[in-house]
């Protein structure tokens, strides 16, 4: 197919197409002329992993072209874990914290209870101690006890994770599972985590039944 | 206390704190001379919500502003959590896809199956539909299993977050509560998750325990 059928039948604009292009994220099609080139389905395929990457799991397109040079390598799918780790994982602050020590052993206590073969030097390792330093810094301790009442359900769900992107596909299935699973995985779970703090929250205030649930339709 | 010393407590640059005095989110200080101010513990409280809001949470300015104002004003908790909930969302593209009415109605049966007192219009669900209507556009309606799979695990949390903070503690601590969990909720969440998937991944493809899992020590 031509370009604009390419752009038609991913609702990509025709600019953003060239420019996905020109940043080699979209591989070239086949050039039938200077100035032409056809489009297969490989081409429709990864500009719509593009979009999902972009738009929706909301990586900037210097992480999105990281996380598609781990998916076209020839790597195993633990070492692309890895790599697409390293590309999403968000830029953490406060390493400079007086709580970092303190927010370290606290992860790396809980890594060893629950006997994670979990590489406590690894970006979410450090994204975690951030987190908790900063709940250290609050003052809110307190909270640091989430930890604890989010493991095992964070455990179940990675486990239920791996086997639905190992189960029996091919190896680019599974290597597109894995950067699915991680990437749009973290803004379901986190979506459906706050959709059930409205449920919450009605139900622990009691709210009443009639009253829309954060109804905001007239914003 | 001294704005220096204010600086030096919080490890905040001083540029920063002035930075964040003009934008409004710090309040001012007790005025001693036109060019002195005094500070207190509610300064150093506040730069700490700040910079967990914007380095750990990756708020940009603006939305800490958002937040910060929703915690200031006289809200009850429940109108906070949809303050903050606004405020914090991602932006989520994709509103145009052509599977955006399916997902609707898959997030819609989801919510109305777990009996959810939850708003299908909200800004989590539009995230949530989005990331569903992304699986659909990339071929992979198996993996909107994970949504049964997640719900139960995001549902116990919800409740136990929404205990952890209206445990006791004063209207203030509430609602910073609320603010913290979350923001900094979602960051830990997610780090849990992808800890945990080293610890699956290792699991399920027999890597030995001798193999430092995703060792990256020499990056």
């Amino acid at each position: 197919m031509r370009m604009a059928e390419l752009s038609r039948r991913t609702g990509v604009p025709v600019p953003t197409i060239k420019y996905y292009l020109r940043e080699g994220l979209l591989q070239p099609g086949e050039r039938t002329s200077p100035n032409q080139a056809i489009y297969d389905e490989t081409h429709i395929r990864r500009l719509r992993m593009i979009r999902a990457l972009a738009e929706v799991g909301g990586l900037p397109i210097a992480k999105v072209r990281d996380v598609l040079d781990a998916v076209d390598s020839p790597e195993i799918p633990f070492e692309i874990l890895g790599t697409v780790q390293h590309s999403i994982e968000p830029p953490s602050g406060g390493t400079g914290s007086e709580y970092w020590e303190t927010a370290r052993e606290r992860v790396a206590k809980l890594v060893l209870d629950r006997g994670w073969r979990s590489n406590i030097e690894s970006p979410p390792a450090t994204t975690l101690i951030a987190a908790v330093a900063s709940l250290y810094e609050l003052g809110r301790e307190d909270l640091t006890a989430m930890l604890e009442r989010y493991a095992p359900a964070a455990e179940k769900i990675a486990e239920y994770d791996v086997n639905a992107v190992t189960r029996g596909r091919g190896l680019e299935d599974t290597i597109e599972g894995v950067v699915i699973g991680t990437v749009l995985g973290d803004a379901i779970f986190g979506a459906l985590r706050r959709l059930a703090h409205q449920h919450a929250t009605a139900h622990a205030l009691g709210v009443p039944d009639e009253y829309k649930v954060l109804g905001r339709e007239g914003e």
